[in-house]
């Protein structure tokens, strides 16, 4: 990575080591597109200048939450509270750079033990306060926006001092605290000679608990398993009591329990700890690129990938539109780049549509393994292009959140969704989603930009995971957000796709709770709401449709 | 298979085309170590002399029963009754035969349509009467025992008649009826170039609406995955409502819905079809037999064959035990079976613990993996049997529950239960389970016979299936049988075991949920119970604790 170490900044992704800039080719694709002659200049206010709303935390619960976890632990300062206000979705993003912020934590309390978050959660109870559960602050749905719900005062949980991390090598488990960063879990395995095997694009930031929390999918999940599928135990704190998931690999006693709490979103409690399969840490990777000439014979190498058991690790198909960008945002005008141009669109793929496959494991798996989905994919209409795609997307893979913030500083919005559905409506469903968000967003003079990938392949379907840009309008960001997520949400219900398939709920997404699982399924999980958080102190607003 | 189309015993398991029978070998080993001089000669009562609570089902009610799914579907009568008295576990049988029934459904009633069974469930709402869903009857846990909880009547909702069948080809998914039986489904499947790949023992009697809502598990589910693993989209029809889970291959939308109605036991509603994980029906089938020196050696083999991806359909080590009751039961006494066992002595495996292995799937690939997993066993000294052990375990693969009715005829307590636990803590769990068996059945005079086998591996750990015999107490058979469930679940729970791996809750089970979910757990099931059900009439007495 060449941007080791990053730091979160407050308004918006990390810090990078190295500044994220965007191609010549990139820009003149992407103004061409939107209809811009060069980019804007926008800049967040400075971190003096955000209005906050007033603490409303009386000195009372600050000198009880002070004794329960200790005088350090117990934030009030305004870039705490800044710094846990929001999570990084695009309305987030939106909301912190112009600095007013309707929402933020009037304190940041951070447990060191499940012992201290027992006692936060009964003062909060006691004292009428919402407690918003923070991990990584990666959350793209609005999880970790530190409402109030009908409180008076809203407590940002900063879960970061539970870092235990144990390993049971011969169960090929590690039990990790919810607060460890997963790339500081990922190093820590790594040395111990195991890897979790997890790596969404949030991965320099995003923690393990935030992952469980939210059934997080990683770029890698295809081979690994989403995070839901790697959970063995876990333990729960909640207002009522604490919950134990006991660590066996498979239980029929009744409705799982596990799955009731995986995907909780902070909304029952707070989930502290998680015991997680891990592998052997793999000795070989390889990651490949490869052409097809239309997204359709694409889709159809995946399924064949999937279900005559190719079992790549990672398995990305982007779309035309996806391709185009990517390759114009790669593409440094060198003679390479104009080579490889060339040679695709003398093999009738001048748009096409890239494909990234990748294995881990050892020498002879990964070997096997590539060769196995090398006959699948040629046998699809498949083109090699070797290696170089793959390393240049290993080396890319966690920046483009960096690049967003350059976009939006241009003046772009740019946002992402995604979802999933079977094989059989995979087609239906992209077209679709694609068409709603070209309605909602073209203007006159402007065309946006509606990119699109197919990942994390499953037997009967995949994931389908959308970015788009258009030009931003200044002022009414939000507006033109909303019109475009309504657009695609309700032509994904429609469509017979979730809601989500990784980003969670959140709060962007909670207003389509009811279409998604049911009356009786909203109604479960309220009757569990109930039993885990009878005051409803926990991360209020989120998961949960609004009472109709 | 030697015995097509068995229909089901009022009494016991079903009437077996050709009739099971106990080898002399078989018979020394069991009778000697039970200290008895032969076989007894019990026999179940006749069917006339059944005793049955009377009748309580008003008249109105069954008329309007009779509105709802027609004059036909609404069955009174004695057979009907007893043979929706009970499932087939050791103490269902042991009151089946004796005649004694405490509990019977007042009506057998046999909806043909998701409307009908919201009718049904409706008029029980109304009028107070206890609905038992019932797929084959074969739960071992109590699961469709016909109990009236606090009403007045109980009726066994008979799911036969729900039975479509449809297949999405491209999705590899099926969506099944709730109530075919697996070998319908299956064979239906096969015509259309499919298979489920789930063969419980249960096989040739158990519905696809029963395996659901037991979170079954079959003999071939390390390969092709439990079934909840392959429930993809379901519909319950329960009193409040019907819920519908979307037929997605993976959702990050909150907790899983889906995962709360796999296993819910019949006790939130009624499962009326699911829509599973299908797989192109093999053309190669390779069933193996290897011999390790002892159990642990086997263990670790296991592991290895789960954590270095060796990736067998089947896996299955027999203990000693387990192993010594198999050779004695499938000992002709031919020269052959002599030569055998002098191989085997010869190596040091006089004492060995038995393994099979099976791979299905096209030839290249059986034939990969079974290479992969034969350097994995031999890795760590697995001795190769052949084929003909893998043949013979094909052939009898469900007849275990034929031979315990027998063995029960001939005076014996036969039951079996089965858990999981980590890797880390299997042995320690099979030691100790077993010890609790023993020393609960062990009497002057008489050793039980307690044999386990390790099952369906997970990268995590596995599976332990627990066969008991012992003399049975004459009169006090459920007495007897209740000490050793007892000291085999406090076992369990004390040594990180869950209380159930595949057989589920129902009944006999329930009074351990609490230990095994936990206070919280317990409450959100209730909890969601309430929202479905709220009138409790769903199946009383299985899945949840008594309230404390």
């Amino acid at each position: 990575m060449s941007h080791a170490e990053p730091q979160m900044r407050w308004w918006g992704w990390g810090e990078p080591a190295q500044p994220v800039t965007v191609s010549d080719a990139g820009s003149r694709f992407i103004l061409g597109r939107v209809g811009m002659t060069g980019w804007a200049s926008r800049r967040p206010v400075d971190l003096d200048a955000v209005r906050l709303p007033d603490p409303a935390v009386s000195d009372d619960v600050v000198r009880a939450l002070r004794e329960a976890v200790g005088d350090d632990h117990v934030l009030l300062d305004r870039a705490s509270r800044v710094g846990h206000a929001a999570g990084r979705s695009y309305p987030d993003l939106v909301r912190l750079r112009a600095g007013g912020l309707d929402v933020a934590p009037d304190a940041v309390v951070s447990p060191g033990s499940d012992e201290e978050v027992a006692r936060v959660l009964s003062i909060c109870d006691r004292e009428g306060v919402a407690i918003v559960p923070f991990g990584g602050g990666t959350s793209v749905v609005g999880g970790v926006d530190a409402l109030r719900g009908g409180f008076d005062a809203a407590i940002s949980l900063d879960l970061a001092r539970l870092d235990r991390l144990e390993t049971d090598a011969r169960s090929l488990t590690a039990t990790l605290g919810a607060g460890l960063p997963l790339r500081t879990a990922e190093a820590k395995l790594e040395a111990r000679g195991f890897t979790l095997g997890h790596f969404p694009q949030s991965f320099e930031f995003a923690s393990i608990g935030g992952c469980v929390a939210t059934r997080s999918a990683g770029q890698a999940s295809t081979g690994y398993g989403r995070i839901d599928e790697l959970v063995v135990g876990l333990r729960m704190v909640a207002p009522a009591g604490t919950a134990e998931v006991r660590t066996v690999p498979a239980s029929a006693a009744g409705p799982s329990i596990r799955e009731l709490l995986v995907g909780s979103e902070g909304a029952l409690g707070v989930i502290t700890e998680a015991t997680l399969d891990v592998r052997p840490l793999p000795d070989a990777r390889r990651y490949e690129g490869w052409s097809f000439r239309g997204f359709a014979a694409g889709v159809e190498a995946f399924r064949g990938l999937e279900q005559e058991h190719g079992r790549p690790d990672i398995a990305r198909l982007s779309d035309e539109e996806e391709t185009e960008l990517a390759v114009a945002l790669s593409n440094t005008g060198s003679a390479g780049d104009r080579a490889a141009r060339a040679y695709l669109k003398a093999r009738g793929h001048g748009r096409g549509c890239l494909v990234i496959l990748g294995f881990e494991g050892n020498e002879r798996d990964v070997a096997g393994r590539a060769a196995r989905c090398r006959g699948i994919l040629r046998a699809h209409g498949g083109l090699s292009l070797g290696r170089n795609p793959g390393r240049a997307w290993v080396r890319t893979r966690y920046l483009a959140p960096y690049l967003r913030d350059v976009l939006i500083d241009g003046g772009l919005l740019v946002e992402t969704l995604e979802t999933a559905t079977t094989w059989s409506r995979l087609e239906e469903l992209h077209a679709a989603v694609g068409d709603a968000l070209r309605g909602s967003l073209a203007e006159p003079g402007t065309r946006p930009i509606v990119g699109c990938h197919v990942s994390h392949l499953y037997p009967s379907g995949a994931s389908l995971y959308f970015t788009f840009m258009a030009r931003a309008h200044e002022g009414a960001e939000l507006d033109q957000w909303r019109a475009a997520k309504e657009a695609a949400m309700r032509t994904i219900l429609d469509h017979g796709g979730t809601i989500t398939h990784h980003h969670a709920v959140g709060r962007d997404h909670a207003p389509w709770m009811r279409e998604e699982i049911g009356e009786l399924g909203v109604a479960a999980l309220r009757a569990a709401k109930e039993r885990f958080d009878p005051n409803g102190i926990m991360n209020p607003g989120k998961l949960l449709p609004p009472e109709s």
